[in-house]
């Protein structure tokens, strides 16, 4: 079940998404000091299925955290992105969410991708670490069954040698991307820079390279976050984000939802 | 069920292993004439459900082939080592597999490395495109129920940016990953040069440089492969090789097997 | 010698610099065409000593081009930008010249940049193939005679892995740069993308990750430049862009010059 | 001037240089102590003006190191390789030099290397970082007017995405090169890999790749280095080390010079 907001989004060329939440769902007390906060988004991401480089870091509430989020939007309008990494998962996933996210690591997962395109909801695809266009648009046929506007692909940045940076945002791969494609382009500006001070500059300038939106991380209290702490937005730092983005969106031609 | 080949290889420190096989196992009669080449391999490799960036290319004999294995291996000894992409394909595999083989995009897919490491057969861990080598033990420890010794390592090539080649043979991480872990490190020249006229020349490095073993594609026909067709040796190509490996070994207190 | 809106640029932090001319000056006409043009740049890019990965491709007009660029000031308030690849070429250079490119090939001479720093103007130095920020702020330390508000850094992609794109644009670095150091901040989209029709896109997202400008490859007709014809705008798409470039400053802050 | 050896070298397609020395030449001890060593080698390298990402670092002993260097091949017979990066440095190194070693850093300095191609004697260019092959080749064609037997190419690491290692060792390009040119290719294990524990295995894996030759920093007491401490060999080291290459050079058919 997708709400209006987001089946309005994907059928638009002309609204630009911010997508928020916390790295990982933690708490019902976490994910309701954000769905409460005045003008947050109407689509949430949180994770709930952690894939941690190391087996002994925090690997998500999962259950529980599913149990949560169905409480959450029996009482509240909004749409959920989650991540997949498993189609074992799918029984336990499906009621609570609205768009499944195949994360860097399963980029080239074709079993869970053909999985995924049978169910009929969107599917964001975050690019792998150094995928190159061509796989990465083999990547999104393996979801072919789904149509064109449910198909969402999404930048978090490529590896590369900077070691002050996290990643290498790749903007001009967006720009590729839209100019050559019609699948809608999501930035994720956290984990492309990797620290929150520069998530700012890297969402302003994802607009402006005509990216349809932003998957941004925020948590109430991100200096207490479980998982990426240090690139987590606090709530005024989004809404001051939004804000900038709805001025910069009005010189575009792109409307901010 | 493991040869003795191999299980003597596993516990061994001096032994260096040739495993060689075509990219995709494609009938009896390559099969055959494979297995019949005086002195090849006793690991065998061979891809049954192959992982290709484009859906509509060749995706293997799947269960076919699992037969067609089945019947091999009763009829002759050799260890079989194949891709695993998904853990639903495990019922299917484990009858005929000595070896899991876990592909390059499926490094970072932790599900199925948690699978795998219940079976308690040798795993063979391909890196991912770009994987560094945190990434690499990280998926390592995701095996952690396996003993050390029956978790294998395979350097292909890392992606980068020369256009004359399809990867870049990393023989730097091999050397680092024989000094500083216990894990067999394996090296795929032919994926990692993606030309049959270098395979010979990267062989010997990777033994010079320590590595502990091969996996190199061999197809009696090369050309008429139905995948990778220009990177695969022929059979005479493949015994010269095995020979210049041994003069090698004998230098470098390694012994071909 | 430099003119006013150079000195004030230099001077301001809320300016954004559209520095417009042709990879290579080739004639007097294709100079006239473009100094001429209703509201072109005041601050003219062109190349005289052109390096080439090839020996035999076109080498730049030279000492020819130097007089050329001579009589063109003369007769018109330009500032020239142009790139120095030899000590030997300052004195041929330095009558015609604001600023002192040093090229992408050089960042690393060490030796050029310590010339340079001992002329007193301003100097813009392009970030090496795959320059890290250290490597790249220890070539600007080379020019620390100079004060920091003549030291320009120009991002212009980096070395990766995709075929389909010349470059990476790294915005990713340009902020870091912009949160971390004073220096002033130049994209170069046309080498960055290296096709025109991303070149747009680039640029407008370039001001808005807070660069201070851009260096933008411009020909009368394009089709016809002697080097990177694919790359350059044509009159009318650069004054659209300057045109598109001010509304988005407007909001941004940044006034375009 | 070139020594007997080396000319023979250059001429042979069936002989392996090591071509030894510190990073740096510091001291007539130090040089006196290396050369004194039995079986060190006939071609030695040394720094005289280092090129350092930071300009205080130690810049090398220059005037003093050539007067040094005089002195010591007046009283023993051996080659001499240092790293020019000026064409002004030609005056002062000539009468020492019988190899010019062009830099990393300026692999891409074609006026330099347009200069040093008309001096007549040999030059090696090492790899720019991340430079490609037909970049680097295309450097060797700026070097033309000096035959093909005079031109050597120094693979040096390339750069990459691992935090482990200080570069990554590029023998795929090494193999490609062997296979496709006829140039000398020299390997730098020791920038390759950045750490001594290294060296050894990267060089036999150097020669079986089909390398002419290896640059390997050696010191008499590598803790006590004024540049890249922790990458040279010790006299016992490289002693050792040619023992095993010799080893390894039977069986491929290499003569150790």
């Amino acid at each position: 079940m997708l709400g209006t907001h987001l089946k309005t989004y994907l059928q638009s060329d002309d609204q630009f998404i911010v997508i928020a939440g916390p790295c990982s769902v933690e708490s019902e007390a976490q994910m309701t000091e954000l769905l409460n906060a005045p003008g947050f988004s109407k689509v949430v991401r949180g994770g709930l299925f952690k894939m941690r480089t190391n087996p002994d870091s925090f690997q998500g509430m999962r259950e529980k955290g599913v149990e949560l989020i169905e409480k959450l939007r029996q009482e509240r309008d909004f749409d959920f992105i989650t991540e997949i990494s498993d189609p074992r998962q799918i029984e336990l996933l499906d009621p609570v969410t609205s768009i499944y996210q195949v994360g860097t690591r399963n980029m080239y997962n074709y079993e869970l991708l053909k999985e995924l395109s049978t169910l009929g909801k969107p599917v964001m695809i975050k690019r792998g670490f150094s995928a190159n266009i061509k796989e990465w648009l083999g990547a999104a046929e393996y979801l072919s069954p789904l149509p064109e506007d449910k198909i969402m692909l999404c930048e978090r940045g490529i590896r590369a040698f900077e070691p002050l940076l996290r990643n290498h945002l790749d903007l001009g791969t967006v720009i590729w991307l839209k100019e050559n494609t019609n699948f809608k382009v999501i930035v994720d500006p956290s984990h492309a820079m990797g620290d929150a001070k520069y998530v700012r500059r890297a969402s302003l300038a994802s607009i402006a390279a005509g990216a349809d939106g932003i998957l941004v991380e925020t948590h109430p209290e991100p200096a207490k976050a479980l998982s990426d702490a240090h690139q987590a937005l606090n709530l005024d730092e989004l809404a001051s984000l939004q804000a900038e983005l709805k001025s910069l969106g009005e010189v575009l031609g792109k409307q901010i939802v």
